[in-house]
């Protein structure tokens, strides 16, 4: 029985393999920058997903589905080189980021290159011609999805009353729907029935917001060395997460603490906020989350893939504890 | 018999009703800001070249390809808004561009709205699914090259050495590709062959070739009430335009015209450069070019469609005359 630690590390050495046959000896500042953040790694969480979806409908050959696993990665890489100009940030998976490399010009057109070369690798794949275009659609809808997602997620950072509700649609249009796609395309060009493609979509989508919260938990709680991530700092740069709409809720205000922080007034803050209780509902919630993704999967039939796709919405809960 | 003009202005309130009705009443700032540029206006050529594509290829309804031409236009203005960004320029179509209205982020997710958009439209055409998909992958390709094309046009601002055959590529890939995707697409969905859809790519690059050199030269020669541009305006900001290159190969000198230029000046430069012949070489180029789209046409079958297509190419070198 494979553990899903051994498949994700052999998922990423194969999606590895793939980047760099493709990005790793690219010409030309332009597609330099178009692979730089590419070849910095990263778990390839999405295409690991788009496999074993496609595996769970149909025991299939899923070299087949490698472009499109790969179209998934090129997306998510397209959004983070964008929201990286954004948001203005230096670094990212410890190499600096594109915009600072090279320059901001230069890294809205590498973002641009990758956002072509995913709809292009979506139809390198071997599958029915019908079945691509369902996943071009999706594709598209849910590009446009993230857009939102991370456009809201900017206008939350000039508020201080978003509410819960408000909190999760931003992170399902920023973080769950491009795993939802990852789960229904991989179902898609694997032959899935639409109640099954509509299943994947929905593990897909609370998988991702499960994750997205948990990270949230994971920038208070784990020790810096483990997050690899400066401890408390959307707490410091007023970020709008499930955690400060909590703390708001119950009177507990966060604003004092939007400034340099030390370690002691970090633990301060964090007992305060388990002292009411707030981690442990916005850890169920995470939980609640994951347990509709893996109910959603209970329409596919049981197979290692399936198993192994419900353990992902559990590891991705569990990272950081 | 239509004229060409009456053709384009029917195409023109066509499109402009289907882009009313697709983002005319959006909300929200993110969707506002993709919709703004669209409804400023615009000629809609690259609609009309997929759908005259289309009619030449096969006499069908062509409404079912509306929404293949309104993709056209949307990969066409995601492109100008992100332009706009890196070159900073504030107005387009007579009204302040995207990021000057809004801001930087919004502008970069604006554009990458209506980038997804136009995957979904070419998707949402009444054709064959296999030829959806060969559209897709053209579009694709396309944008990848856009995107190199801008990206050597602003490598180009900090050179003094381009050559001909330099500037030719960086405008095939700027501006030429787009309407050989249009031709192609249009001609594609409708059920070209291979032969047919090849000879509509050429058609559509050399006419979007000969459509930028005319435009230099309008920047240059046209009165400003004309062009509604800053006459000369290449010339001041040092552009590596074909008449640039060409001057400096005759050994006129631009560099001591990057600068505020009267009235009397420019005539002065405009006379100089019409005693070395520049003007015409440059003119005769763009006309060589509108002589190879027009042959590549005749692989098709006469049609109205055809002649009209024909005429698109005079046209963009008519312009401004």
């Amino acid at each position: 029985m494979t553990t899903l630690e051994d498949y994700l590390e052999k998922n990423t050495d194969r999606i590895d393999r793939v980047i760099h046959r493709y990005f790793g000896d690219v010409h030309g500042d332009l597609f330099r920058a178009s692979a730089h953040l590419l070849l910095a790694g990263g778990k390839r969480l999405r295409p690991a997903v788009v496999i074993l979806a496609a595996d769970a409908v149909r025991k299939g050959n899923s070299d087949d589905l490698i472009p499109a696993a790969l179209a998934l990665e090129l997306t998510h890489n397209f959004t983070l080189i964008h929201d990286d100009i954004m948001d203005g940030d230096a670094a990212r998976r410890g190499v600096p980021t594109v915009h600072t490399v090279w320059d901001e010009p230069t890294a809205i057109l590498a973002g641009d290159v990758l956002y072509a070369k995913a709809f292009e690798f979506i139809c390198l794949s071997d599958a029915g011609e019908a079945a691509k275009i369902r996943a071009v659609k999706m594709l598209a809808r849910t590009c446009a999805e993230i857009c939102e997602g991370q456009s809201m997620d900017m206008a939350f950072e000039r508020r201080d009353d978003v509410s819960e509700a408000e909190y999760l649609e931003m992170v399902s249009k920023k973080t769950g729907v491009l795993y939802g796609a990852s789960a229904a395309i991989g179902g898609i060009l694997a032959g899935a029935t639409p109640v099954q493609a509509d299943a994947l979509y929905l593990f897909g989508v609370n998988s991702g917001v499960a994750f997205q919260i948990q990270d949230d938990l994971i920038d208070l709680l784990a020790s810096t060395e483990k997050s690899g991530k400066d401890r408390a700092s959307d707490i410091r740069e007023g970020k709008q997460t499930l955690i400060a709409i909590k703390a708001r809720e119950k009177g507990i205000d966060l604003a004092p603490y939007r400034r340099a922080l030390t370690g002691a007034e970090i633990d301060d803050l964090i007992a305060r906020l388990q002292d009411a209780g707030i981690a442990e509902e916005v850890r169920a919630v995470a939980v609640e989350r994951a347990g509709v993704a893996k109910q959603a999967l209970s329409v596919l039939q049981d197979s290692e893939e399936k198993r192994l796709l419900a353990e992902i919405a559990d590891y991705f809960i569990a990272r950081g504890n």
